[in-house]
């Protein structure tokens, strides 16, 4: 019988400037620039990759208010951000977050594409179809799409840009000087797709890089967000409120995943992570707490109300139970949203506590490095999680993470003590595709042959 | 009477992966992954940052066949280019393409306001239409936009890019920890446009740079590019051919800035520019020939043919008189391919001879490191241009200019010996707009106070 090396744990850092929270800012050591400043993110980017992560991560939004928490306010975009990480480390992953819902395919396979070149094989798109409405009005829409409208054009638009990110095998470009042959011209392929929400002819104007395509990670918790996921996703960041929750998604997605003939071991579920870590469980404790103290209730109610589009829950008495929201239109976090309305529902839950429960508290891991490190160990064994994207909120936690948490998980045998590849494909153990066009004309050989 | 400080040459360098020419990516120094390789890119940009060069360029198009030539054909996008470059460097400029005709006005103006934040303060956007009409079918249209259509368009977008920019007043962010202030609300604003061609809401969510908002560049060269070029360009980069033809466009440009009540100043005219040399201008000329020797002339008939939408000019008589294609709707490269039917018109010039001048030879300077120095200077002194944009082709012609013609043009005290700013706009003598919002309170309140 073969021996198969041990299932690992991956690990990524979801780098986040002045944090994930609307109070995180105010640590003193959060610079309050940080979400512009390219130099605080390569600083946590060298940080996680001396700690051997798969990758770091990026979050997004296209759509601002006033009130909006302050780590969206004002922030630099995923694309040309990561474009800098990429230079600037040799080995870890790089996922960036962007829309479906407001990009062209062709520029989002050029961007993408060229990030995947630019660090060598280490890219990832995070796939999303943006959950608030008033995103439309920066796009010269009056309304949003709908939510399955969304999901749809969502898949149809990672298989356009999957099928661009092909348009040239692998030995297209023989670059014989001597012959004068740059191109083997039936190497270059159109796609020419038309389908319901996309036409896009291609080629186009790049190769594929030294991992085959970028890794596609998705999001979507809600019913359309899971089938969505099942189809396209190698790689989920979807909120895992607690370890039930965790486990029932993850068997969930991949049991949807293998319904559709794909194996279920290539998607990598990495849901956030929050830690407060101290010296002591006690300690650990009292600093959630505190920062929980420190927190502005009006400002959590907002970030509430940006599940639901930005509803105004300060209409209600905090301490009643959590409201009929029943007459809203889930269009925007439509999966977080009816989390957070059955939850209260079931657990007769308060305003407050809902509050405290889904935007204050969250899933933090809370307590020593040992501490944390068995909750990850169990969750993982389990088959919760495949791993985990930590949320850099805090300086202080994320240096006790690396330095703290990952020695003990490595001591354990379950992640790795030093990178065994240099592309995000081979960090989490994903296969590199094949040229969709080398494989038909193997085929066709192969026919023509017999 | 004042001293004005003596009027200084600009210079930048377009970086090009594997050339600018279909035949550049032969020469031996070329490496033939140029264009892929961020790495390639950025040992160009510090060497011209070494040089003192005010900006790198970066060119663009987002439609290629089989046939297009090799620079186009595999490369990296300039937005990701640029930003992997930007940590790369500390100084120098670094401006990249992208069309208005296929992008929307809010992504472009997160990632040009990004890459600003990224290279403190270093972005530049050089602002086209997109000549090719096969980029329609790229996007999910059946026809290219029609030219005007294409300019009018340019103009709103490049508004609706420059008011969202400004969406923050720069004293908006006091971060102040102990109060629990970010933000400013009323320094926060929303552009709220309804256009003809786009309607944009806002906020975006970035600040304003160093520099205010990155430098606009243009190239167009017909009417309706050059009338575009009046309203928003601060540098161009347009073609020319020759002396006449630069001092006659410069002329022109800024005559129709002036009447558009804009200081022509604050134009800076920087024509792309080929040169070889070589320690005497006979072996300069040599090399030339030599390259043109080299160059294969069908293909050099496709490029010349990409002018007009990829017009197949092979099927015409090379020796005959440069073919009538009145019939052609010029869509593409408008202002260029007018300019070659008029002059081989005026000059009776052969298909073969059209291809020499506009493909083949284009406007090089030839010779010494002295001979090129005193051209540059010629066409700089009267006012043809405000410097050039070197296509950097072969590498051995790059690093003799950066090495034997930028030192002449520093003992003549045309160019700099170091940099005096750190901002695109520094180098450039162009002043940092004020944030419109902030204009507009200090009226109010000067109103107010009479």
């Amino acid at each position: 019988m073969v021996q198969t090396a041990p299932r690992q744990l991956k690990l990524g850092a979801i780098l986040a400037g002045v944090g994930t929270n609307h109070g995180d800012w105010r640590d003193p050591a959060v610079p309050g620039d940080a979400s512009v400043d390219i130099n605080w993110y390569i600083e946590q980017a060298r940080k996680a990759e001396a700690a051997k992560l798969d990758l770091v991560f990026i979050v997004d939004s296209p759509f601002i208010t006033p009130d909006t928490a302050p780590h969206y306010l004002n922030r630099l975009e995923p694309l040309t951000l990561l474009s800098g990480i990429a230079v600037s480390t040799s080995r870890i992953g790089l996922v960036g977050t962007l829309t479906t819902s407001y990009w062209e395919p062709y520029n989002v396979a050029r961007q993408f594409g060229s990030l995947d070149h630019i660090s060598k094989g280490r890219a990832g798109w995070n796939v999303v179809t943006t959950g608030l409405e008033g995103a439309a009005r920066n796009y010269g829409r009056e309304e949003h799409f709908a939510h399955a409208e969304r999901y749809a054009r969502a898949l149809e638009f990672v298989q356009v840009v999957q099928g661009l990110w092909d348009s040239y095998e692998d030995d297209a470009f023989p670059r014989d000087k001597a012959a004068g042959i740059f191109l083997r011209k039936d190497r270059q392929h159109r796609l020419d797709h038309n389908g319901v929400h996309f036409s896009v002819a291609g080629p186009l104007a790049l190769s594929r890089s030294r991992q085959g395509q970028p890794v596609i990670f998705q999001a979507g918790d809600s019913d359309e967000g899971r089938n969505l996921g099942a189809h396209i996703a190698e790689g989920t960041f979807a909120a895992a409120a607690d370890f039930e929750t965790a486990l029932s998604y993850t068997r969930d997605l991949k049991a949807r995943a293998a319904r559709l003939g794909r194996d279920p071991d290539r998607i990598v579920v990495m849901p956030g992570l929050s830690v407060f870590l101290a010296d002591s469980d006690e300690e650990a404790r009292a600093l959630e707490e505190a920062r929980l103290g420190r927190l502005d209730f009006a400002k959590s109610l907002v970030e509430l109300g940006r599940l639901f589009n930005y509803h105004d829950f300060s209409a209600y008495d905090p301490d009643a139970a959590f409201p009929d929201v029943s007459n809203l239109t889930l269009n925007s976090y439509k999966g977080g949203a009816e989390r957070v309305v059955r939850t209260a529902r079931e657990e007769g839950l308060s305003l407050r506590e809902t509050v405290a429960r889904f935007v204050e508290r969250r899933s933090a891991f809370v307590g020593t490095a040992a501490t944390v490190a068995d909750e990850i160990e169990r969750w993982f064994r389990a088959g919760a999680v495949d791993g985990f994207n930590l949320h850099v909120a805090r300086p202080a936690d994320f240096d006790r993470f690396l330095t703290g948490v990952v020695p003990i998980l490595q001591d354990r045998g379950l992640f790795r003590r030093d990178y065994e590849h240099d592309t995000l494909r081979g960090h989490l153990g994903l296969p590199v595709p094949e040229n969709r066009y080398t494989v038909a004309r193997g085929l066709a050989d192969a026919i023509a042959a017999e």
